[in-house]
């Protein structure tokens, strides 16, 4: 099914037509409770389990919306990005799917299990120095070399539709929620997240959580405008980017707090999710679950869905392995 | 809902009216699937996920099993047992459920994370040397003390009795299984998946799987005696005890073929299981899942049921972390 290209903020009925479209492209991941954790937290806690995704990320929701939303001409010369990871992995994977190519600039320090993966899905990968401007050279290099389109990882309405499905799935499994909270990196599933709960949970608190040392969002939705980071200090390798534009308008709109989490409490976190839940979950995702540890008074008492990104962690660089 | 003591081997009635008794001190894990490494192993891999149960490895079936076959008076004394981790965690979480006491003969060797564990629901642990007669010796002394009862870790229809509903479960949510796999260590679980199997699934085909370097059950099945280990050496630290005669007399009856492998195939199917379906598993169920990619001319084309046994890992010491 394809879908027309979305110009602005994307409506519920525009998440419906998306979620509708792309379900064959992606699992509808389960949701999952732990007692011991609930305890720690003083809350009842709901994971979205997105590390068990197709490319064991939530961006192979963004990703097919965008690719869906081409015309049979555009794709034909198939789709191109930039990524640390997943969502190169998720462009991948939707060229494959749909049988167009997939032309990938990767920063020559993304972690290996992701660039194994990446080729594994057929990509062809360029890599280049780990800067933005270094990423957006390269891919203009490449698309213009190819005609493949450009899929932006966050900052783009069509991206944004399917990244909003996540949470849409999880508010039609859950009962009575009072509150969600998610990652942000450069915003892409933290604006799907609060246009999902706007539209199809209104009333419930909205959080996004982010590391103190890339805490360029908080610093945005405080000031009224797009802030940056001066290092990437952050096991975190998800938040490092920036918010774009168009994540930062609906952001800055729709989400009723930041909160900021230590690199201890997201590594914490991390392991306390693996050592309880028994599942692989990634630093990007642990920040939600430390920052649900770290802030009791915002959370205590309440029902809470939590989004767990992914689980592409290379095994062999563990930070709580000796 | 309590039950009698099984003198027999678990008859299929026996079985179902176990299930039914425990059912509200266990959970009823799922079953997942996962495409990559079912391609890899050219066969449909339904793994039973055994490392979701409580105390996170299905030692909660047997040990609950065991304990509401005990008079009140029985009960009232508590539960006792020796163990090397998962089976020492269920008696804990039973007698706790149960609100009688426990009492854990631990060797001094164990897992920090099984020994916090089973601290955690309140057991009262007795470290001894890491052999069978230490730890023999010493449980005798604390039941001499406690009047607690022995729940025996493997040899013991009471317990087989238990650990057969993980299989049975796997069998009513599974369609047209050929064969079903799980690792041995003492035979327990074994012992219950093959009768599962034959009562719930007849004519399907049951294996073990088990470390070359702790062959016993191998050994046993193939001389028709029990048959001991003269080393350890194996990092599946369920898998190290030999089978009892209860065990044993199930096993040489109802189980097709023992499989052996290697440490490195151990250890290479548990990290492939973490990196593709995102689960925790401990090493002693990733021998089946070796098996089955280290035997293709056993399992290529069949629809094959996997029991991942527990997830309970020191994460400070994984064999693939640098």
């Amino acid at each position: 099914m394809r879908l027309q290209p979305l110009h602005h903020i994307p409506t519920a009925e525009d998440i419906r037509a998306t979620h509708l479209a792309i379900a064959s492209m992606i699992h509808r991941t389960p949701v999952f409770t732990c007692r011991s954790i609930d305890a720690m937290a003083g809350a009842s806690l709901f994971f979205k389990c997105e590390n068990f995704q197709k490319v064991g990320a939530f961006k192979m929701r963004g990703a097919s919306s965008a690719a869906l939303r081409l015309t049979e001409a555009e794709l034909a010369n198939g789709l191109a990005t930039h990524s640390s990871g997943n969502h190169a992995q998720a462009v991948a994977l939707s060229a494959k799917l749909l049988g167009v190519p997939a032309y990938i600039v990767m920063p020559d320090v993304s972690p290996a299990i992701k660039v194994a993966a990446t080729e594994g899905y057929g990509a062809r990968i360029t890599f280049c120095s780990n800067n933005q401007q270094a990423r957006e050279n390269t891919l203009e290099k490449v698309v213009s070399e190819t005609g493949a389109t450009f899929i932006h990882p966050y900052n783009d309405y069509n991206v944004i539709a399917g990244q909003a499905t996540a949470a849409k799935e999880l508010i039609e499994d859950t009962e009575g929620l009072d509150a969600i909270i998610a990652p942000i990196g450069g915003g892409g599933l933290m604006s799907g997240t609060a246009l999902s709960s706007r539209y199809f949970a209104p009333g419930i608190k909205v959080y996004g959580a982010e590391p103190k040392e890339v805490d360029d969002a908080y610093r945005s939705f405080k000031s009224g405008r797009i802030e940056h980071n001066a290092t990437i200090n952050t096991i975190a390798d998800g938040l490092r980017t920036n918010l774009g534009e168009k994540t930062f308008g609906i952001i800055s709109r729709e989400v009723d707090d930041i909160l900021t989490v230590s690199e201890e409490s997201i590594i914490a976190a991390m392991r306390l999710v693996w050592e309880r839940m028994k599942i692989v979950i990634e630093p990007s995702c642990a920040a939600p679950v430390a920052a649900v540890l770290s802030y009791p008074e915002v959370f205590a008492g309440l029902r809470v869905g939590v989004i767990l990104t992914g689980g592409n962690v290379d095994l062999e660089k563990l930070p709580f392995c000796q």
